[in-house]
């Protein structure tokens, strides 16, 4: 086959590899229906996190289950699936608990790329949700969003308690961040503040249940969230972001009591204490565990109750991936799509 | 009357001072029972924390009301008070909440001191809680706990969701940290650890319920909370020291999808959020809402079901603080009571 390959920074190839086989008597051999460029893909991209030699890409899919190991027993060829970005076992204390991103046995996805028209899913049994019925093709790009920005945006609102009553800030713009505004909205936030600066992702941000848009950053951001509620701050922050810049914009909007979700991805920040101390809020966040909510959102996306699929913007064939970072990368694009060839 | 004022690092006196008196109708004036020295007084008395010259000491309290202003309804002359560290109003949103030290009017105490025999105490109404009747002498130690080292290991022990079933941690072994053991075998946790090398603290943390103690520290430290938890980490952990060594080393002992409660006081403290995010744990922390736990600190008090009083290892009559600070700084006292004259 052939598949999406980082060579160095923004340097993507799509070349012929090796088609992926079973490998652990778990695995499933799952051919993909689309595929997509993650914000996280852009850091070893750009050149920020340092990669190892040419690196398959690509770790959000869904897809027809091909092949499955010897010893799985919940998935089956055929099965239309889902996964998280991180394999897991599902039956460890820690899986139990809900955080199947910290699964004693986790795997990240990505070894092989998920950006190819195959793929190894390893800890199959615990890892791929199947749907109801293969889905038709129109739901494809909500279902690929739930392995990832999806599930992360909605673990964002989780983990900074968005519910009934509650004033709900996002910071990022991007697909995470637009996807804890939907997920705000139906956990039944009273009013959702997405702060952005971007028309198109404002639009977007009201479509999926955005009440107020606030264009101001950092301190200027945070004085303006106070103002507009009741010199209190949000009850729920989610931070979709990674800079030093925007944590601290969401800390500084949330109310004391309050709660921040945070599901950025951080390089070298660091987050001054004290000011977190005396902020006197709840911090959670992490690699978020897609596979607790796989279930609920893929049940939300069959009955066609959420579209998170809009936050692809762009849709490319796959061997045109290079384009699809470029884009993502220039901030043409929220989120690229990957038709498979 | 003479009360305690720092005048510079290690310079503590004991000198005449105006009586306080009703400032604002919302104020009460107490004569206290019993003062003590803090944790937290160490800070600007090693110089940590600068000062701004002459300042008096002192904000744990608990004593009998001598006088209350025109607008107090609540707490009248006679009455056997305790009362937070900070004062509150109790009625503001951030207080209904739960976050009266966050309160959106809320006054450290301190400025006039508590370490004296008169204590003026702003916002009286939503500040103290009344005992049933005047307390016996043996139960004072105890009340004064409640007013500020009980209430933050408490609401360290709660920000680390200890409960039923958990294993819970706790980093530090001074006042704080031990009360934080009371609190969590209050809270029915199954199993409490307490980190500490000093025999007499191990003792006292044992008497208030922690079922293992662990000397190592730091990496080592947590890889043996590791190994005491089948290498999964504690469910809660409590930080109460305040140093970044501390926090890392609660963080590090704590499962994904545990919980943090830090109440440790930092100076110039920064935290990787690269590991946070990593570690997948709830991090909460802050000023003690003292005020939000008095009620049930007081009646379990009241009711002898718990004894924070025995924190106290050194009594000494209040014209000799000097001594007090002294001894707590050289760690020959958890805590120090100081007897009125």
């Amino acid at each position: 086959m052939q598949g999406t390959v980082l060579y160095g920074p923004w340097d993507v190839r799509f070349e012929e590899r090796p088609d992926p086989t079973i490998v652990e008597p778990m695995d499933a051999i799952i051919r993909i229906s689309a595929a997509c460029v993650c914000g996280s893909d852009l850091w070893p991209y750009r050149g920020i996190e340092p990669i190892d030699g040419p690196t398959p890409m690509g770790h959000e899919y869904c897809g027809i289950v091909e092949e499955v190991g010897s010893a799985v027993e919940n998935i089956e060829p055929g099965q239309f699936v889902v996964g998280s970005f991180w394999a897991s076992d599902n039956t460890c204390p820690i899986c139990r608990a809900g955080y199947q991103s910290r699964c004693v046995d986790a795997r990240l996805m990505g070894p092989e790329g998920a950006q190819a028209p195959l793929l190894r899913v390893p800890l199959a049994d615990g890892t791929l949700v199947a749907t109801p019925d293969i889905p038709s093709d129109d739901l494809i790009p909500s279902l690929l969003a739930a392995s990832d920005v999806l599930g992360t945006g909605w673990f964002g609102a989780d983990a900074a308690a968005a519910g009934p009553g509650k004033t709900v800030v996002v910071v990022g713009d991007g697909a995470v961040g637009l996807c804890a505004v939907l997920a705000a909205k139906q956990m039944g936030a009273e009013r959702i503040i997405a702060m952005s600066r971007h028309e198109s992702r404002q639009r977007l941000a009201r479509e999926f249940g955005a009440t107020d848009i606030v264009t101001e950053r950092g301190e200027e951001g945070a004085a303006k969230i106070k103002e507009l509620t009741d010199g209190l701050g949000a009850h729920s922050v989610v931070e979709a972001v990674g800079t030093r810049e925007s944590m601290m914009q969401a800390i500084r909007s949330a109310r004391p009591g309050g709660h921040v979700g945070f599901v950025g991805v951080f390089y070298g920040v660091e987050l001054p204490v004290g000011e977190l101390f005396f902020a006197a809020v709840h911090l959670h966040g992490g690699p978020a565990p897609v596979r607790r909510f796989l279930p609920e959102l893929i049940e939300l996306i069959w009955n066609r109750k959420i579209d998170p699929g809009k936050v692809f913007d762009l849709t490319l064939p796959l061997e045109e991936v290079a384009e699809g970072y470029r884009a993502m990368d220039e901030r043409r694009s929220i989120k690229t799509l990957l038709l498979r060839p």
